[in-house]
């Protein structure tokens, strides 16, 4: 096994004004190729705590990768400090320092700024990794058989460095020490985990061989991953995830395709050839939005009403005014309405409405705080559904606009 | 000074399926306390590296704050690491034994599950800090003239143990040896960073005595926060605030008050009892929802209309057909009309109106992706600007619905 340790550097990390997402993503990528992180250390912008951190990963990591602090102002001292670490002295890099004028210019820079010469600064002997999508390149430093790799820290540049030039530099020093584990993810909706647990429990084979299973619950659902680790063949691995899943196929009504409820709904809308509208209340937009965040739904969607004063589901939707004086907005007759309303005003295939309570007040007896109504309109056919969802107003308007798009997939690919 | 080190425990931190926010959280929180954080370390659900991080953490740390693997489940092992490595043994505590079952009680189970008496241990002679937001409680262990606090990882729960009990304790233990820096902070909007810092730099005097100032940039605009450490008396302190702040008087024009311009733009429209209405197209739904993101929003938004499709944009909004052939969407023209019509359609006495091309693809020459034309509908005043926005989809939806909440927050107040 390949032990990897790695080092965070930034005062912001420490008080908190940024959260430390590049150690997560450093975490995945090197977990995926088979070289696990087991330690980590966060320390601030101070020569001494740089190298100290990087002394004690070395002190029990094969693999060091270090992010942070490597950028062009003076308080970015990682270079000086694991140069210095490892007695390997800092010399200017032409082939770095041209790489960066080139792209100074090419970005309508006269050229490149004084200061940022300090970024073609290299330890002596290490391999540059070069940073496609930005300025900064990655160093690479072999010490007593062990790797030390900086990275710097924007977030693209840095997930560009894993899935490119750190991946082929750890395969090529490490090799057949990579034990890359195997994971099959079945995305669920439409299930409290509590019970999705309980079912799957009762249905996978008692014994799982190497298999782990996580649950990874969020406010879309919560998603299966299944795990085999790198120490198993590749070709049983994959018969026991199989095993697996083929275990579970009378949940199948809960599980969609795709990384995103949105995209599978897409992928659907758009073979078929069909359209779609929604009509909001509750979620204020956020349906909308969802199904707009994905390039080219403009092939699909055709646009939305969020009503919310109740004239304007009665103006914008046609929602019946004696319907809404009788039963009140928050009713299955408003959400059938309006998603009627939604596909008529745009002329869509199929609309969703939805209407409901986020709170955190607005509540009734009759009606607390996270009732929802929602309705698609497909065809001829209006489904409707109701449900009281947990948590403050977020959680409500995100799990009931799932529970809403859910709706509609489920109508548009039929009893399953 | 006290010295603070965090420990973080969990295999998730580690394989990046969890990003470690409740770092970031404890940072802050002991950061405004006056014990600001020196080193963070992350360790798997492995007894002897818990035992061993926090070990490492006690030799350079007065305060050493250990988070996660304080479940009830078998692979929660923080309490037991450090419990033996303390010499403290674990012991059921009757008062929180009976706590554990009173909650669960009262949420409807019969009883507290046999594997949640884990949660009723209690290391001899810590001293227990109450988590009224959940069921695991806080443990806190004075060893060798340093304290050891162990806290749970659920982040409401861990938030309120920050702001209460662990705040109260280490006021008691550590007193007038904690340091709160002050900070003062101003919201930007509608100004780049580079720009942005030009003018401060040339504005505020040269001299700033004990004035940090940091740049902290995001979609929405840029943040200024000021700080003066806790060394400086506080009356000094503010004065040196006050001084900054009164050099940028002239900046006023790119300041918002509260935490959020939506926040501002909901006090501007309460108090004055006017209501909003807003039409998108490229934002699909986005200022909408972060409108109605606001509790109380009903009360000044009436709702909106996504006109994605062309269509939409005529038959919903009354955008003249003959315009969009002759101008496009994506035109000064059709964001006017559409801001105009949303006002109408709701009869409200403020509309928006966006429309641009958030790409990835859908660019011209003459307009690039990023182009978005925005416009705002007041009484008889419509005020319409152009920007081309950078970086990625959401990026130049994000920026462009902020430059369109600033532009009706502005046209609202007046000119400043």
């Amino acid at each position: 096994m390949v032990r990897t340790v790695v080092v965070t550097v930034g005062d912001e990390l420490l008080l908190g004004d940024t959260i430390d997402s590049n150690a997560a993503r450093i975490g995945r990528a090197l977990g995926e190729l088979g070289a696990p992180v087991l330690r980590r250390e966060t320390v601030g912008d101070e020569k001494a705590a740089i190298a100290g951190a990087v002394e004690r990963a070395l002190a029990d990591g094969d693999l060091v990768v270090v992010t942070g602090g490597l950028g062009p102002t003076p308080d970015d001292l990682t270079r000086e400090a694991v140069a210095d670490l490892l007695g390997r002295p800092l010399r200017r890099d032409a082939t770095v320092e041209e790489a960066l004028r080139a792209r100074y210019r090419s970005a309508g820079y006269k050229d490149l700024p004084e200061t940022n010469l300090r970024q073609a600064m290299v330890p002596e002997g290490a391999t540059v990794l070069p940073n496609e999508r930005g300025t900064a390149p990655g160093l690479a430093l072999e010490h007593e058989g062990s790797w030390v790799v900086l990275l710097q820290g924007v977030p693209r540049e840095l997930e560009g460095m894993l899935a490119g030039p750190v991946r082929e530099l750890v395969q090529r020093a490490f090799g057949d020490r990579l034990r890359a584990p195997l994971h099959r993810r079945l995305h669920t909706t439409g299930i409290a985990e509590s019970k999705l647990a309980e079912r799957v429990e009762a249905l996978l084979p008692a014994h799982r061989g190497p298999v782990r299973l996580a649950y990874l619950p969020s406010l879309r659902g919560v998603d299966l991953r299944f795990t085999v680790g790198g120490e198993t063949d590749p070709a049983e691995a994959r018969a026991w995830l199989d095993r697996m899943e083929s275990a579970l196929t009378e949940l199948e009504g809960y599980f969609y395709a795709g990384d995103d409820l949105v995209e599978a709904l897409a992928r659907t809308l758009d073979e078929s050839g069909r359209t779609l509208a929604v009509a909001e209340s509750c979620t204020g937009g956020l349906i909308a939005k969802r199904l707009t965040d994905r390039p080219g739904s403009s092939r699909w969607f055709l646009g939305g009403v969020v009503a919310y004063a109740d004239r304007a589901k009665v103006d914008q939707l046609g929602v019946p005014p004696d319907v809404l004086a009788r039963v009140g907005a928050v009713s299955e007759e408003v959400a059938r309405a309006m998603a009627d309303g939604a596909r008529r005003a745009f002329g869509a295939f199929a609309g969703i409405g939805i209407t409901g309570i986020a709170g955190p007040t607005g509540g009734t007896t009759e009606k607390p705080v996270g009732t929802v109504w929602y309705a698609v309109s497909v065809g001829d056919r209006v489904e409707a559904e109701k449900r009281v969802f947990m948590g403050d107003r977020e959680a409500v308007r995100e799990r009931s606009a799932q529970a809403a798009l859910n709706l509609l997939y489920r109508t548009l690919r039929g009893p399953t």
